[in-house]
């Protein structure tokens, strides 16, 4: 039997950052052959030395070194995980001394400063996002419409619903939706609330394989979630989308991530921060 | 006057995780000094050349070379980012070299292996989890806590909904958050509808004045909002933790991410991916 080797991602901070980077280099080779582990906040020397332990303790277990990515800023912390039985490689210095010579200064060297979204005004400005997607998801109303960055609008499960939350979360946005009705399909019209707004609208379409194994999830075995429903809806959706000129993109392949930057990229939309 | 730099962060699927790590780079400077760009997408020849025109005219604009950071899979799409007239830091490249060798294989370089997320079963589950969130929030309902990961409680405005909403859409974890009202506080006890569930339990807690400062966005000139109420409320709540064991945070400084990531780091809830 191969053995299993384990992945560190090692941070001062959450490790997000790590995991992410670290997690897009592991997918190119076989990713199935590693453990993954978090360890969020070593911010200090005895947080480094418990963290060498656990990596080393690892090795021996699985009888083959581990791999540490590592996001950690400050040298003396840095220089305990960097003594650790592994191969280590730290996303921060890599980079750091190359920034230095070209920016003609020392770093600061301080962790966590990158966390702008910790500061007062960006803090609210996020939170009035996600308050403004929860109250404006899925048609419940229209009113703040004229505060609304974009109003995506699409099908029952097409994706809206996490998307807004994203583009609040990630970007500030003030992202409302609104679900196309059995109603304004059979139409093949926007509804007429829509219509004043129809510079912010962006419609999500989806496949209908794709869908019908959501809708089916959910409700298993309904009209809802029947193959014929499901074919209509998105035809007229998408037929809606290209009469009326509302820009659109196919939910079915892309991650939350990419839907919610697509968006962006095509539409233009200032991030708040 | 001193010349103002532009930082591009190029990529071949979002940008997110380029972004994330040259702003934590750029940080340890002087960030005010520099104007930022992300070019997403960025997945062949002709959108690599765009993107170089686009480096190369703002550092003639700017007077200075810009600073790139890039997160590209593809060699070729990657050898012509590499010739922008800019200093040039790519995440990917320094790392795949001593991967390559550490795990005696090539690697594949496929651009956006890395996004499990487009997987159905944990699309699905996301989704899942931010549904959970919506259904759970603000002590809508409490049928579904015996399904909850983890349930937050904790005064108006201290964080709860953003919190979850994150946990749901970053980690898949399904989180409900429950409001302690005035008379829980006036109790001086959790709601008899939380008792089942005790272990579940995780509170969030903020500096007063930090609160006042949310809530007075909110609701101006308020009792809500007035000193007073905010600190009996602050520290009725914390009594109610510390009498019942309930594990808390206080929310005060750290970003959503990181309160995010503090209550996993505690609780050993178990991320769903």
């Amino acid at each position: 039997m191969e053995k299993k080797r384990t992945v560190f991602f090692v941070s001062d901070r959450t490790g997000i950052t790590a995991e992410a980077l670290g997690r897009s280099l592991i997918s190119q080779f076989n990713a199935e052959g590693f453990r993954q582990v978090t360890l969020p906040f070593i911010a200090n020397l005895d947080k480094a030395k418990e963290a060498v332990a656990r990596i080393n303790a690892s090795g021996i277990e699985d009888g083959i070194r581990p791999i540490v990515f590592s996001t950690i800023v400050d040298d003396a912390v840095r220089s305990i995980i960097q003594g650790s039985e592994a191969l280590y490689l730290d996303f921060f210095e890599a980079f750091i001394g190359p920034l230095e010579r070209e920016l003609g200064m020392k770093s600061s060297h301080t962790a966590g400063r990158a966390h702008a979204s910790a500061d007062n005004a960006a803090y609210i400005q996020r939170i009035e996002a996600v308050n403004f997607a929860l109250a404006n998801d899925d048609g419940i109303s229209t009113k703040r419409y004229p505060e609304a960055d974009v109003i995506l609008v699409g099908v029952s499960r097409s994706g809206k619903t996490p998307t807004c939350l994203y583009l609040a979360l990630q970007f500030g946005i003030f992202a409302a939706n609104y679900p196309l009705t059995e109603d304004d399909l059979n139409h093949g019209e926007l509804p007429a609330v829509l219509l004043p707004y129809s510079a912010k609208l962006y419609g999500l379409t989806i496949e209908p394989t794709r869908l019908q194994q959501i809708r089916h999830h959910r409700r298993p075995d309904s009209r809802y979630a029947s193959s014929d429903q499901v074919r209509y809806e998105v035809r007229q959706a998408e037929d809606i989308y290209r009469v009326m000129g509302v820009p659109f993109m196919n939910t079915t392949h892309p991650s939350i991530e990419e839907i919610a930057t697509t968006i962006l990229h095509q539409t233009g939309i200032q991030r708040r921060f």
